[in-house]
């Protein structure tokens, strides 16, 4: 088999891990330096591949590589650009193998979700009407746990354990202070159409540790009624209560809560986030004082988290 | 010296730090047991003393006073309770210093901020007006690190180091997704008036990676000119910009951004959040697409960071 070299984008929303799985790539291709070449990578994703806008990552010392696996966000820049249809983006389709040709890429590893793994297949039957060789692999991410043939996806283990730890620690603040202040909790967590992150906020809870917990699962319509009497029996039975609200919870017609519709539905006009949202209505139906959170990119980004709470309580 | 107990009470915002002060209390007494005997913790602060609900901490194995120093939040529970003037509030004053007699109690430890070290001396005084015997000794503890005579305070650092690793991590997520996606980033962090915990995001940044950071203190009027474009040419150098900004940001008038005014400045209804409303302040004027964060009790309550970043990159 003759060596070729290899490509490498990272595509759509970054995860903490993602940075990982580029270093697998690189490392794997450096321990069969007599198939694979060079691994460039895209500058900004797959735009650095349209643009020519190639890193030389054989230039990076090992140790780079190496520190990749514990950097966060994606190194070599990641986009939000889709390419379409074979015959919508034909012209898009053919300058990529155009650019592969001019450096001999005879490998197009992408790394990203349920679009990118169909673009790769999209890539792969071009290459193939063009006869130019290329085997087209797509490599896994996504915090929302939702790819297609996909237990779990690297981005989701480390959100699980952010959001699951974050609301563990702020259940234990909460609870020391609701005697006389903030009764009600909400965080609010990623995950617009699946609910694995929403999910996961229930690990805060353990059989030592109960914790009056609530969660809003963006597949099950949002019940005002029931809500308000779950939180409410809790806040009675346990002093307190926190609620995980996925920002991509519905109404009962199927409208995001998070959108113009919320504004119907409180009276309140809606900045972009649901928890604030949702603790001003429970606020306004049961008169509980509320804090709420929105760590947003914080949840995806988090790289520095220490390994489990039972090693910290030993250590 | 006779053999007297302890009381010790929790008292306003916890901490991620909090118990491990009270396990210095804790543990510092079991060392000297020919002068003190046991130290009795007040559930939920002061009430606890008012109310006679005392724990006994010696009946918990030293296992689990150990355990204080890495667990977050108040773990006898605290309280919003604030003890008034001598005169005003002496009937309160007469039964702590009734319950204490009951208990023996010859040391008071008090665990919290400002109001709670004048407490502390209004409770020494009451004691030495009753003849009644007893040391106060307030144990600093405060997230906004803004303690009269005290340069760090107990609970500052483990959130200065929350805000700096988030803000730095979220920055490499915005960084690579900048060039098809958000370019402003806005962290909205405690202290509502005191800059530290906002001067803390500035640790986001160092030499090797530079970070386009615009901080807004609440000790600084805001100056929408000033800040639009500061973001502006940050934006424009970098390709994104990050914002730390205090909930406490006061406009030229002296008025809290995040109270009702923001209504009038920006002409949005306020949730409860700064964050949302800088974000589209920018987006309206700068037509920059945004994300934000609040991460709230997240900050103060997380202990599960690791220690920093270069230990992390060469681990």
């Amino acid at each position: 088999m003759p060596k070729r070299n290899a490509f490498y984008a990272q595509s759509g929303g970054v995860t903490a891990v993602i940075n990982a799985s580029a270093a697998g790539v690189i490392e794997a291709a450096r321990r069969h330096r007599s198939t694979i070449g060079k691994v460039y990578a895209g500058r900004n994703g797959i735009l650095g591949a349209l643009t020519e806008d190639l890193i030389d990552t054989s230039k990076e010392p090992a140790a780079s590589i190496r520190a990749l696996k514990h950097t966060p966000a994606g190194a070599f820049g990641s986009c939000r650009y889709k390419l379409k249809g074979l015959e919508e983006s034909r012209a898009q389709y053919e300058r990529l193998i155009e650019v592969f040709r001019a450096h001999d890429i005879g490998y197009f590893f992408y790394n990203g979700g349920n679009d990118s793994a169909d673009t790769c297949l999209k890539v792969s039957q071009i290459a193939d009407k063009l006869g130019y060789p290329l085997q087209a692999i797509h490599v896994p991410k996504t915090v929302d746990n939702d790819l297609a043939v996909t237990d779990n996806c690297p981005g989701f283990g480390s959100v699980a354990k952010y959001v699951a730890t974050s609301m563990r620690e702020a259940a234990f603040d909460v609870a020391s202070m609701a005697k006389t202040s903030t009764k009600i909790f909400v965080l609010e967590v990623m995950g617009r159409h699946a609910g694995w992150i929403t999910a996961a906020v229930g690990m805060a809870d353990d059989a030592r540790t109960p914790i009056p917990l609530v969660l809003l699962f963006p597949e099950v319509p949002f019940d005002e009624g029931a809500f308000l009497a779950r939180v409410d029996a809790l806040t009675r039975e346990h002093g307190y209560c926190c609620i995980g609200v996925s920002e991509g919870l519905s109404n009962a017609e199927g409208k995001l809560m998070a959108e113009a519709g919320t504004r119907d539905a409180f009276g309140h006009t809606q900045l972009g986030g649901l928890a604030p949202v949702l603790a001003q209505f429970v606020k306004s139906k049961l008169g509980y004082k509320y804090h709420w959170a929105v760590p947003d990119y914080l949840q995806r980004s988090r790289r520095t988290l220490r390994c489990s709470w039972r090693a910290n309580r030993n250590s």
